[in-house]
């Protein structure tokens, strides 16, 4: 039983993380599933990418056992295998440490929508987990990390935002697949960059009205979207 | 009958977008009328800058319906035909979110003539066109969006300003033709990072003196100018 | 009588400009005196960096008459020739619209001296020249933009600062040569960017200590200097 | 007696710091000491970094006096030599004048622990430096940095905080090697432009609760680390 195409292409999604200047050293990591194997694979711990080839992959089950790889999985396999188990609309995860992204995580502010760069791609807000209390913490913290993503979305469908930033760490995006992750990462780093701009030229600035919200996601997105070439 | 030079002009322009690093993805659209056969070329909608060909540009007319071509053309297409029909003076428009000026669509605040760079190619502040009312978003929206930008004109010419923000959404700008629409996004890019930096250095800097102004702007426009090589 | 070498030096120092990237497009320019042939070599008006050619560069004497060249020298010419007359010594000086530097041109501040980087190569704060009088703008503005910078020198010296911002508009820099002028251009934006950075997380931070501005300021410069190998 | 492997590191360990586009000109050095043989390989003073060749590199005693190299050792020579008489547990240091890291000196605040990024590196705050008094500028000033560096971190292991800003100066970064400390150098770059973009965004914002710094740090160091292959 191989696994050499479900490993080319978490390769390549990782690769373009590095190629689009999204991680420094080994920070991040992408992984995807198969749902119909049952098994997901991920970036190896501590490897750079300069470095990463695609046999350095690491297939785990969804319950974190190792199934293929000579190397550990990356030390937030967890958190993906949480996430994977949970949400079953899912198929690819990347989590990165991108700088605005990141600084919003660190502000411990949810990125509110301003303008339509964020409705197009978003449908509301991107929310903030909140920082673990000391238990959780102390616990079997990167399983936890997911349950925090989880119940911050609480009914909310992970299609709406595919995308989440954790409080005191930094963002996890998600898509069909582990491509369209790393298409959400790059995303949500321009979005949040927009975003810190506009705050701190106008601090009192609230959220774009919900009419264009609405108008904008639904452009791209559901039975009536009319943008590209696939309607 | 061939649209091919004309086809050539917005695929190098909508590249030269690219070579800027003013879009993301598929983010962004250059188009250019030909007035005399009554045609405007444009970006097809969704498709990726390092996959657009020449022959991938999508011919319209004046009231949006396809000439020529395989793809649908840019979902903003209704907002340049809007600007086309109502401004003769204009050849080329470009739509972008680039960073800076989006932000500032975000701040939903006009952009301020703050120094001789900004002075240099607009005379004025770069107009805010307002978010629209409810009931014009569930009309022909992307219509309306230009008919926000002429509305907020009035009286003043395009040309004192080829550039506008709008509120909530991003920059447009245009020019004789795609490629000068181009060069206007670029410098409204930096005009509006300028202008973002000075203004969180020193919140009460006020707008330059017009007299700067009106010399800065004349000695590169109108028929005394004596700026380059060209009189 | 031929300049051929002084447009080589004026030539690489305006690419030197552009590789730096603090210029966009046609902004900026940059100039060399012969003070014993009493011309100026300086890049000519609206001319692109990638068409620019050695033989466009534009000879002047220190009148503003063109000597040789094909073109028209820079608009700003008569502050360089401005400059040369007043200062004698200094052999080159660099315009650009650089971001950070034209920035604080723009907040109409002078840059504090807040760390050593900065008091490694200017002595006391970069100075802010003040908006001219409606009727020096209505005068000869390029000569007046001249007059502006020698006046807020007073007496002090133009090695101790070897830049100055002038307010709304954008810095100057100069030095011993062409090179020398660009490579003060690149020092400047550099020192802008921190001292902006610094003022925007600590609005309240004050200049640095005088002690440590000499001791950095003069182990870089004077007969006591110890930094480098020609002392 | 061959101090080539020891120089080929240093040499190499600089070229890097370039490469990562941390410094500007001649800013910057990186040292490393040869415990064993009592010597530490140092980049010479003023040497612009596209010059630099391995056999450049001087190789200074701990007490300063030249063993080997034809040139002047960095004018900071006696900084980095007073940290590794006094830190037993260091290899390699880095000085830079990076952009954020500076502008924390300038503004002369300890760098609070905001996220993990940093927990994941730097355990507790990165300290800041005071400025000297004046006697001590007066006196041995290289030196008397190293004794503010040495002071400030008091009885903290230079193990937890791998980094340190210099109030008014710039960053020193260390580690086992020279290479390491390279490492830590852009590390730090990083930790503190997204500090700086948190603390703008929200300026109230408090440092990470203790038991995630403890979690974050202990994950990535110390007998029980689990990220990475090592362990």
């Amino acid at each position: 039983m191989s696994f050499i195409e479900l490993k080319r292409e978490v390769y390549e999604a990782n690769m373009e993380l590095e190629h689009r200047k999204l991680v420094t050293y080994t920070f991040g990591n992408v992984s995807q599933v198969d749902r119909a194997k049952g098994v997901v694979a991920i970036k190896p711990s501590g490897i750079p990418y300069e470095q990463l080839k695609v046999d350095d992959i690491v297939i785990v089950d969804l319950e974190n056992s190792i199934v293929e790889g000579r190397y550990n999985p990356s030390s937030d396999t967890k958190t993906h295998t949480y996430l994977y188990r949970h949400w079953h609309e899912i198929g690819g995860i990347t989590h990165t440490h991108s700088t605005y992204a990141t600084a919003w995580s660190q502000a411990q502010i949810a990125i509110p929508c301003l303008g339509t760069t964020h409705a197009d791609y978003v449908y509301g807000e991107i929310p903030c987990a909140p920082v673990m209390t000391e238990q959780l913490i102390a616990g079997d913290y990167e399983e936890e990390t997911g349950a925090q993503i989880i119940n911050c979305f609480g009914e909310r469908s992970p299609i709406e935002s595919p995308m989440v930033i954790v409080a005191g760490h930094a963002p996890f995006t998600w898509g069909e697949s582990a491509a369209k992750s790393v298409y959400h990462a790059v995303l949500l780093e321009e979005i949040a960059k927009m975003a810190y701009l506009a705050k701190t030229l106008q601090p009192n600035i609230g959220s774009l009205k919900q009419a264009l919200v609405d108008k904008h996601y639904l452009r791209k997105h559901g039975k009536d979207a009319y943008y590209g070439q696939n309607n």
